[in-house]
């Protein structure tokens, strides 16, 4: 299926549940994938970073394309990270995931490798110029350790080589400077603008972004689609407490022993105990290296949820 | 065959030569290896930076790796990048180098996702558990913005798990804590510690590294291995007189527009258009997105070699 | 005076007209004073970035407070700025400052020193100790290169040390968090919680934010200080109209060459050519070694305020 | 007294001993310069960063380049820093040190604002045209968080500008770049080019370097004596073992424990807690923030220099 112009509403990340010896586990992705769409998500993506797309061999990636777009069979769309270094590594993910069912791709700006400007630009014209589908830039400063900056953004969505942005900078005010400049021109209302971020969704809402992909979706999608009405109905003190209520539930991020551990275990580690506490899915390992969370850890996990009345 | 313990002496980090539509040219790459084998290399290392592993699809991998396997049919070892964000990617590339004839594998420390100390250990445990031939670290912060301390290198060289290091960190004095620690303990006189600086070989070499692994040794192999032999032979004064012969040649990484291009692309760009002037490989150029030099770069490269007696 | 607790509403960051010998333009400051107290501000920020505090000698500081601090005699609160690299020479600046009329200091972590979390905490409750005034941290990473975290700001908020926080760190998640953190606890009710951002301040000010430091509203106080009073009012349409107004006006900032200067030359330069081009001061001047805009530049800043109907 | 141009040999950066109560120890000091005289250093070098000049006031600045200037009267050279961010700032401190006797200043790129190369030049050349002595630029990225390029090094040496490079980047093949750079200008004979690295000041005086300024020649100034003389002696081997052992005194730099405080407590503390117990200064304190050494942790350092012969 083609995906809408713009792509609005909820588009959560969608974790990979993965079994106790580390493959893909197919059931528990399956009921997951249920889990999002009986609470009314309007589209999903797959093979971000809360997929742990870089923790995953290209065969499992595969997997998770096919088990996610066989499932839904275009009830909604599917987007697909393409998560690699250069221009022919994505290329090749590109070719994968569409093959496996993909609607979009998802892809950042080169990383490890030295980059420059002017590689950036080039990097996502050769992308869309091959691309079957649709390509969004992911925008995420932590990993790529270079920013997509509005002006560029917008110079690739005007010569039609981005169809959109999945923004995980954390710099809303850059962020806005993508909307308002693509609402300024009437042959950009097509183009999709995202956050990814969990804290300020209403804010990116509320500012005229076309809609939002937060990890803890994966968690509470129900929160982010009621969030994400009340936002389109003006019901701006509605919006608020709602994502008070989940910014509350965020704090589970944190569980982990920031001395053992780095921030994506704990974030990622805290998302699948929840999952599994809420009996989604039915393992909670995270990918290795990474460090699992403790008992102790996934307790105070679980205080999180009883908190939000989730458990 | 197995790697020599330690490796010593001049390891080139092999360039990858390209066809002009982006394919690995197999019939350069033997004449470049042939080109570095008989000026006297005493070991060859694939898939690193310099090889343009980041931009080098699996496929294309996969067959430098038998390429150059093949071709030097164990003559002198041959190490391969395994180069990949986390642990189970990595481990995908160690069963395809070694399946190629990689004698040992050089990886780095996590990278895009987010990384701590207790990750990066883990990571290197689990790859040295599975992989069947020797691990060996690649210290590059510049592509994974973490570094590898010294007392970590030297804690994964005393349990086993690394064979050695390639450090392309440019911090000399770091560097010189791994040598005087791993020669401090008898239990580690097998483990290789290997600089990939191309300016300062002889002042590793100097305080005790095992080789060098210095991108511009595919320009000027010789003038590597003359230099590895003055050191040797304790001709401090040859060997520095070596040195600053190579870091004038040196010069030609910056022949590329910095308004125009990245550092990757100008140094990659400079090696292969030598090689090319030199007579060595079919066609000068660098993978995608990387910019290509211009005609004028290209001539500011070939005056270099001229300087250099090389051209 | 003492400062409201919390202080509330628009808190410009005043910039320092210079004459074109680099001293402190006094009648040009008190008119830039002036300019803001008729716009109806609610405080005033002297020293902060948008004052190129970072520019200005000790002499010159200490002559900006007195010529502030004396014309505004008691009218409005008057902050400034204590920005230094460790805590022996913050407290000088805290004794400078407040001897010349300050009723609060803002000051950031330690910098250029390098700094652990234990260091940040240590260095803010000795100043907090040592101070007439309260203190408010200054969150400002593209300077300090370190973030304050949310948890360490609440931490320091509830034993007593920080009266505020003053974010300009573009993160406007981690602002939510000390936000709602301050707001759960009846003993935080008087903790000033503003943000810096000029782009985002009715986001800020919708999520719970007590009051918005932005560098423009040198140029505009007026539609800042209606900004403040529609989001007071809940008038979130009205509110995100006026803040859309001022992004297109922060357009300005981008009037400068980048491959001539700064961003910061280029934003400072722009502000001050504003204040110029309005009849506000009487040089446009930023300081040494800063790049001065060319005409053509300054034009494109007029056009900016003639956009917004400034001109 | 003019500087020599070059300027040779070990000029170690002064430690600042403090009083319990953070003044400057005046006795300590002049204490502190006697060793480091009778050693035979060829210069001096106060308010750099093992000076702790980032944390004291500027009156304590100012009586530090007064009390060790006026005590050596002219036998050896005084270099004082001029740190600070910005140049009319820097141009304060250069007019303060050299009123109270300095016979040059070694200033870094502006930091904490933001900066531009072109800035960066402009900076040095203000600095240049207005200093009554000498400057030196200083290259400290882990401070500065900008690395001084050799191009712009040589380009700021060969207009005048610069008399000499104090680097600081841990990056000797750069700093081989303007070593290179400088000896191939017959009127560049009288650049200063000195290493800050205590690790491998025989390599740079290998490759050519024209001084080296160990932090950690406070505590062994005799060791670095030594290891200058047998490098210009040629003597190799002799250098190497030299260099060596006080590769393993510098250990102590880990004496303190990273969960509590950050490298620079841990290393300043370290040689102050080294002078200490060498009976050289009367009290081993840091500046605040800084944390300091435990019992346990000054033990450790004991260790040391009981292990190097010093103790």
């Amino acid at each position: 299926m083609s995906i809408p112009a713009p792509l609005t509403g909820v588009v959560p990340p969608v974790c990979t549940p993965l079994t106790p010896d580390g493959e893909v586990d197919v059931p528990s992705l399956v009921a997951l994938v249920d889990h999002l769409v009986t609470a009314g998500v309007h589209a999903l993506f797959v093979l971000g970073s809360t997929s742990e797309a870089a923790y995953l061999t290209d065969a499992r990636r595969r997997l998770v394309v096919e088990t996610v777009a066989g499932h839904v069979a275009g009830q909604l769309p599917v987007l697909a990270g393409a998560i690699d270094m250069t221009t022919p590594r994505v290329l090749d993910h590109v070719a994968s995931v569409t093959a496996a069912g993909a609607d979009a791709v998802v892809t950042t700006a080169p990383y490890y490798a030295r980059t420059h400007p002017a590689e950036i630009a080039r990097h996502y014209r050769l992308l869309a110029a091959r691309s079957p589908v649709p390509v969004l830039a992911y925008d995420l400063p932590v990993g790529v350790h270079s920013k997509l900056s509005a002006e560029l953004v917008l110079e690739l969505a005007a010569d039609g080589t981005l169809s959109g942005l999945k923004d995980s900078s954390g710099d809303l005010g850059a962020f806005r400077s993508v909307v308002l400049g693509a609402r300024a021109r009437p042959d950009l209302a097509g183009f999709s603008v995202l956050t990814g971020s969990e804290l300020i969704a209403d804010s990116a809402l509320a500012m005229g972004a076309d809609g939002v992909v937060p990890g803890l979706g994966n968690v509470d999608p129900a929160g982010y689609v009621r969030l994400d009405r009340l936002c389109r109905e003006g019901d701006w003190a509605g919006a608020r407490a709602e994502q008070e209520r989940l910014c509350a539930l965020f704090g589970m991020v944190g569980a982990g022993d920031p001395a053992r551990m780095g921030a994506g275990s704990s974030a990622l580690g805290a998302f699948k105990a929840a999952l599994h506490l809420r009996g989604v899915i039915a393992c909670p390992l995270t990918a290795e290296p990474q460090v699992p969370l403790s008992e102790d850890e996934v307790e105070r996990v679980g205080k999180y949820l009883a908190a939000a009345g989730l458990l």
